[in-house]
């Protein structure tokens, strides 16, 4: 894939929501800005981050806000232009290209937009390989690339330039700015020279993107069952298979949090399952066991079609299955479990890679 | 007086707490920060605004936060000329001279301490003419001077650069900046050409400072009383005797709100007054009529020495004089009265100049 044209945006869609991990933002809403965008500008020039020049400067793009709020209040396209053009005047340089900053149904989105309506390459990486609530929560913040200068653009005209001392300040600020703002806005933020992205970034993510939104919208098609079809192309392990019977869900400080409850139904009749999020899932608990944490990805997907179900949409009633795969390697890193291992978001447990819960049944809280 | 030294820190640190009505900043603090710029780099050219070319670009610098946390979180002087250097780098223009957003304890000698360490000259005026809680509340707002761009500085080392859409998001969005850097915060704002400063200025601020500070701290030495002396050099109205005996304080959203009241002694024994504020205090309520109210300047003021009592530290106990002084007329237009009147603060009343009000014995709310 060397340009992303309107299929692949169906695809990347959702597949970046799938490993969006509930976060991200929604698939549907986030596919309009790109595909619009394309509409009028023409399919988008898919770079691999081999390509950008070591001295050349990429900054991403992004949406920053609760998914509670940003299926509500909708982006026009021009704040992500602002926060945009207003990192290259501020910074006093040409931006080569840009990038996700995470996997999300509208992160994933939102600079296909910038490079179509730019004329940039996008690049086929991003710092998460993933969703995580936070804005230090990159693989870039591991390889010490300042999130400042960044810029943050509201909807209605206002702008914030920010030059913070630490990408945790950065965090507090600008959730802050976010939450006064309204609750979603738009970043260009961790602006780095090529060089440093070539090492600090996740790789292939909008290939791998578009290869998992492939699978679930085409399965059907090829006469294969969507879910096993999901398994093989993603790694991931199944985790469970049930209904939702309760969600526990409020918007607060900037965050979605809450917990879904699934209980058991075929092979897991008589089982249930926990699955706790902070705008993403952060923690699986099978029967009183951890089955699957942060950093590894929890994936809940429609179980007939698929379909990946964000923390703000799942909801009573729905049938779902919960698989989890394996995080980058840079996750696994001791300072990767310290930024987004389960201790950081308050758990009291040591990290242990899925594959390995999985093998050993689990792990007693 | 065309320089400022030592002793006219002094007097202006006094004269503008007591126009900052309660709220400005604590002037010891304030002169202390005065005094170590001016001792290191020399007095500080005072010039009448026009003075100023009218291409010339000046800019107002200051210390927000809410008063009680301002003494407890102490500048380091450092951030101030962070935000100072910023905004001329921003703006990319040279800066022509510094002056007082307000008038207070604190915020009458931030911009001496700037213009003392950088080597600009000091303006006499500022866009109050006494002091507000919130950044739209000058005369620079009432002639559509953009508040933005403007810089904010903490004392770890974040900066923020904001444009807003008006004077009003500027307030909300750095207020709630203000709160998560810790509640106090250095800024420059309201850059503008000489041409509109010297319509849109508040003139001789400092210079009237200085007077008063001079009275309140000479009048002793004279062998004249220090209260009548006060009454004459502002133009003063005495309001009210009293002994404090109840303050409500809270530090909510960024500012000091409550209410002190105040039990008569001498002319007003048997009688009772209630000063509320924000920062700085808005109403005084003497018998359940009205009996000044903003605009108009509220100052509390010990009744021996004639020195201002602030909000935040005013308390049981303390035997005071409350007097009022009327208000530039600049805020007795219309749109001065719809910034600033009492129905900004929630008081379903109307303005009544404080000089009419005391001839009327006072407005029933």
């Amino acid at each position: 894939m060397k340009f992303i044209d309107l299929q692949d945006v169906e695809y990347i869609a959702l597949g970046a929501a799938l490993l969006g991990t509930g976060g991200g933002g929604d698939p549907h809403l986030g596919k309009l800005m790109a595909i619009q965008a394309i509409k009028q500008n023409g399919p988008v020039q898919l770079f691999d981050p081999d390509e950008v020049p070591d001295d050349a400067v990429i900054v991403p793009t992004a949406m920053m806000g609760a998914p509670t709020v940003l299926i509500e209040k909708l982006a026009n396209g021009e704040e992500v232009l602002r926060a945009f053009n207003g990192i290259k005047k501020y910074a006093g340089k040409d931006i080569y290209a840009t990038l996700p900053i995470e996997a999300g149904g509208v992160n994933s989105m939102i600079p296909i937009s910038v490079a179509a309506r730019t004329g940039i390459p996008l690049l086929d990486c991003d710092g998460m390989g993933r969703a995580f609530p936070e804005l230090q929560m990159t693989s870039f913040h591991l390889w010490d690339v300042s999130a400042t200068p960044m810029i943050i653009a509201d909807e209605k005209g206002n702008t914030v330039i920010m030059e913070s001392i630490n990408n945790f300040w950065t965090e507090t600020l600008a959730r802050n700015i976010c939450v006064t703002m309204g609750g979603s806005v738009m970043l260009s933020i961790y602006q780095m020279p090529g060089k440093v992205l070539k090492e600090a970034c996740i790789r292939n993510t909008l290939s791998l993107s578009a290869k998992i939104g492939e699978s679930i919208l085409t399965a059907r098609k090829k006469g294969k069952n969507p879910i096993k079809n999901l398994l093989e192309v993603t790694g991931g392990f199944e985790l469970f298979k049930g209904k939702v019977i309760d969600v526990l869900r409020r918007t607060e400080g900037g965050f979605v949090r809450g917990e879904a409850q699934i209980e058991g139904i075929e092979d897991y009749r008589g089982k249930n399952l926990k699955v706790q999020f902070q705008n993403e899932n952060l923690i699986a608990i099978r029967d009183e066991k951890i089955i699957a944490s942060v950093p590894d990805l929890i994936c809940i997907v429609n179980l007939d079609s698929a379909i990946p179900v964000t923390t703000e949409a799942i909801r009573y009633g729905h049938r779902v299955l919960v698989l989890s795969i394996p995080c980058d390697p840079k996750w696994r890193t001791p300072r990767g479990i310290e930024t987004v291992g389960p201790r950081y978001f308050g758990y009291d447990v040591d990290y242990i890679p899925v594959e390995k819960l999985i093998s050993e049944g689990g792990n007693h809280q």
